[in-house]
């Protein structure tokens, strides 16, 4: 396929992998990079050494790297070792760019920023983005309210007065080819894949809370607050995560401040993230749940949404 | 344009009005058919009164109508005045429909049901619907959770599977030609409009929410149960609405039942609709406000929105 996003990065196709924090390691970046697309490693909360033993299992491929914003402000070293790889991108989320960004502009590396508004949007381009992310509230993991179907083309519509030399993917909800044609169309020029990529062989998820969320309906999922609740983590309030309804959730979502003060709880949900138990922690999943079947190694994955959005796009002048 | 939906209604361009209660009289239901759609009265909570001098507005022009699904238990008389009319459609909405099927199977009316789940789809195809509305999150007024990206193709395989004869259209978030072509490329037959709609000249909503609608950015708007609270209506509480932020969701969005006990400011509310004030009552739009710039007669607008897809769709085999 072609996009200026293909162009622009030099692949073949316009799929970037979201950088998920825990399941996006080395290995599954550089297989969605083998397969075509841009893998990008989860830096999430930025941990040093597990970031380098990711970037040692991505091998020789070339693969980028995510951050949650607002956490890198606790070890901001940790973006210096990471620029040290040359990464493909850096991309940054759920925060401010603007105090990283002239760090990652000197490195001459390529800087994504996703939003999940249209003035973070604005605030991106300001901070020389390359790219934006516009992300919809149907993404799994954190994110925030707006739908990714009025996000995008509101945000192409910016960008192409104020700086169309910036790129913009589309996110939250996209999980075959239809997604990918459908974004084409709302204005994007690629797509990041966040759920779909995390049901693959190469991502670092349990097999139980893969299987829940293959056996669940996009019906199922909630954004919520408890999994940061039960992690002490101090999420800035306008976000929230988005996982799978479970026990969990049922217990602590109209009350997370009492999980918070819960030791006992908290310990629990700990014991049960560690062993991937998907009734005892939280799987971290989008609506696009409801369009996982499978988990198969990503180059067929890959393979099989590209020949959808191709099938699609070449079937779209009979609707005229 | 062709599709599936355009065939079945023998209709120009796939594209069918929302019933918006207050908002969708007679003239707009009409203006759409007549530029090659199919309008549809907002029935909304069932003035038999207001319903017959809107049917009237309509003329001999082709169009349904509309209702609330949980509100016609009150006064189900009104749902055969209606079928008298022999619409074109009778669409429900927010409630189960299968207490009025039968009715309306028995008049020969096409029921369309509009749904906010995976499992109301299914509930709707199992009550005869001959076309299922997935409406997404995105849009203006009544609604709930799930986006229109997942939504659409998630309804689409069900219905491929279990019912292909019903016809599936998208809402929520669509309000122009992109919108549109996205739609189809997610498996659609076409498209609910309703904020676009809304912000047209034949539309009965206030100059002053037509511009506070115009001025806002995708940004602004919440959704919330404020209005109900402020008119005493008894929504389920899976329910809740989508309008422009503004003083009213500012002070009583975290407390609603503060309002609803409240006489004062509810009577100011009152005056504040009557008046079609944005800041002292509720300007109801889904997120595409932000992409609404201007409120022009509908047959210029259907004109616009179908160039602009059937352009998008003849350039679609470009990207492979």
């Amino acid at each position: 396929m072609k996009t200026r996003l293909t162009e622009s990065f030099s692949i073949a196709h316009p799929i970037v992998s979201a950088p998920m924090a825990f399941a996006a390691g080395g290995r599954l970046a550089a297989a969605v990079s083998h397969a075509g697309g841009l893998g990008l490693i989860g830096g999430g909360y930025g941990n040093a050494d597990w970031l380098e033993a990711e970037f040692a299992a991505a091998g020789n491929a070339r693969v980028g790297c995510g951050f949650i914003a607002w956490k890198l402000a606790d070890n901001p070293s940790v973006l210096d070792a990471v620029l040290d790889h040359a990464p493909a991108a850096l991309f940054l989320s759920f925060g401010d760019p603007a105090p990283y960004a002239p760090r990652i502009h000197a490195a001459s590396v390529p800087l994504i920023v996703q939003v999940t508004t249209l003035g973070d949007a604005q605030r991106a381009a300001d901070a020389g983005a390359r790219m934006i992310v516009a992300q919809g509230s149907e993404a799994g993991g954190h994110g925030e309210r707006r739908g990714t179907i009025t996000l995008v083309p509101e945000v192409a519509d910016w960008l192409a007065r104020h700086a169309p030399e910036v790129l913009l993917l589309a996110a939250g909800g996209i999980a075959d080819g239809r997604g990918l044609a459908a974004a084409l169309m709302l204005g994007a020029d690629g797509v990041l894949m966040g759920s779909r990529l995390w049901a693959s062989a190469e991502a670092q998820v349990s097999a139980a809370m893969t299987g829940a969320a293959i056996a669940a309906t996009g019906d199922e999922t909630i954004r919520s607050t408890v999994m940061d609740a039960a992690r002490g983590l101090r999420w800035p309030e306008r976000y929230t995560a988005r996982v799978l309804k479970n026990p969990v959730t049922e217990r602590w979502h109209d009350d997370p401040d009492a999980l918070r003060a819960d030791p006992a709880a908290r310990a629990d949900w700990a014991e049960g993230w560690a062993g991937g138990d998907p009734a005892r922690a939280n799987t971290f999943v989008g609506e696009a749940t409801g369009l996982i079947h499978d988990r198969p190694p990503v180059a067929d994955l890959m393979h099989r949404i590209v020949i959808e959005a191709e099938a699609a796009l070449r079937r779209a002048p009979g609707w005229v």
